[in-house]
Formats: C-alpha cells, structure tokens, sequence
C-alpha cells in the first residue's frame, strides 16, 4: 500500500510517499511545497491544493496520512496553518482518499519510540528506516514521511490485533 | 456587478449575494452551509469547498469579499475557523475570482457605520439597506450579506476617488 504523508504549513508543506511491500517500507517520493514571499497568503493556500492534488494524480496513493494539529504559538499562526491544513483535505477528499490524522506525539511515539523526539531525530530515525543513508531530506520532508511510516505502522498494529 | 461575500465557519459558513445595478444595492440570494454534527471535521471543510463552487457556478458572482480574520477565542478555533476560511479562498481562487478581503472593523464601519455595532445592528442595517423588511435572515447570512455590501461601498470609495 502507497500513503502519501502530509506535513501541512502556509511557509512549507512537506509530503512523503511511502510504499509497503513484503513488509517492507520503501520510499518512493518526499519534496515541498514552497512559496516566494511575495505571493498573496490566498495564493498560497491555493498552491498547496493544486500541488498536492498533482501529487495524488502523478503517484496515486491509496491512503493520506496527515498530522492532527491542536496547538500552535498563537492564535495568528494557528489560522495560518488551519488554511494550510484545510488545503491538504480537501485535495485528498476531493481525490476520494481516506484520511488518517495522528497527533505529533503518535507519529513521534511510532517512529522515534519517543515522544518528545526533535525534528532532526526524526529525519535520523526516518532515514534509516527508508534505507536512505545518502539522502539528506529538509526538516519539512522528513516529518512528511514520517507521517506516512507512522500509518504505515498504526495499520499493522491495527491488522495484528 | 455581483458580489459573493462569504463569512465562513466550521460549523456554519454564510453567503450572501448582493448586484450593484444603477447605484442601487440588490439583494440576490443568501444561505448558510451547515452540517450535522456527526459529519466529521474534514468532510464540513470539504463540503463548505463543495457548496460554495456550486453558489459560484449557479450565480456567477465577479468578486468574491471575506472576511480577513486576526482574531479568534483561542487557538484550536482559530485552527478551525483557519480550515473553513481556506475552503473558501480555494473554492473562489479556482473559479477565477479575485478575492477581496476587509477586517470586521471595516465591515461593521462600513455598513452600520459603527466600528463595534452588534450583529442583531449588522443584520437591521442589512436589511433596511437591502429593502427587505420582510425577511429574517439568520446573522451568519446577514454578516455575509454586509460583507458583500462592504465590498460594494469600498469599490465606490475607490471609483470616486
């Protein structure tokens, strides 16, 4: 199975693709969503449905997985990323994909096996798992595909229960 | 010209459409989009995208007027508010339309002539302006109807000047 991870922000929003095949987490694709500055916010938001509906259609996968998001710094920034956010599921309900949200600490918890694990050990951790010794992803990336091994992870747990 | 305001909402969204013909202000149609609670939070975002691309198909507005939020109660509303606001911008962005956007200040001032007026005041004033006395509108559909006025009154301003 195919998930796309998505790591919404109206700055940058990552997205992670990551493949399960015989029990193995394989990776596909990882990239962001980035603006120029001068870009209206409105603009933006847009960008990020149209890019990441390019995404569904290029790679087709069969399942979103997206970070729930609870808290923010402030009120300003917790409407920025609640457009970047909402974005992100209308391009994967509008491309008929189920969407699982996981909590920061879960996707932590699931790929670290710590919750309060930074961001770089979350690429560390994502890195190995994908067998990409070689590949040096931005903080953004990895926290996308960690997103997606998070799911991957959730949904055996799920299967073996 | 036709003006869709939109004053949107995770749980209800309004719109309102108010045509400009002969420097008289015409009230066309307003509505709220809402959702039964136990529709999960993605698919309300999706169906406030959903509904508003077909207000805009079946009226054909040629401008679209928000309201540009700062503020909110704290920041999980504000992530709220952020996610049906962005449905909003992309459903508008997507059909073409440009985008204006004026603080609750400049739409209360604008319409009630009262930066602090009440929404029981936004609705009267909407009313009286719009000639329809008969009809009680709800005040999520009233406030979208003066953002629509705001928006008509603003672009005079501008013409005039």
């Amino acid at each position: 199975m195919l998930v796309l991870g998505i790591d919404p922000g109206s700055l940058t929003t990552g997205y992670g693709l990551v493949e399960k095949k015989d029990n193995r987490l394989i990776y596909v694709e990882a990239g962001k969503i980035s603006f120029s500055y001068s870009l209206p916010f409105s603009e933006r938001i847009y960008k990020i449905y149209k890019s990441l509906l390019e995404v569904i259609q290029t790679y087709h996968p069969e399942e979103v997985s997206i970070e729930d998001i609870f808290f923010a710094k402030n009120v300003k920034s917790a409407l920025k990323i609640g457009h970047a956010r909402g974005a992100a599921l209308i391009a994967a309900i509008q491309r008929g994909l189920k969407v699982f949200e996981y909590t920061p600490l879960q996707i932590k918890q699931s790929v670290v096996g710590y919750g309060r694990a930074t961001k770089e050990q979350v690429r560390s951790m994502v890195t190995l798992i994908l067998k990409l010794d070689n590949q040096k992803f931005s903080l953004d990336t990895s926290d996308a595909l960690a997103i997606a091994i998070c799911h991957h992870n959730w949904v055996r747990f799920e299967d073996t229960n």
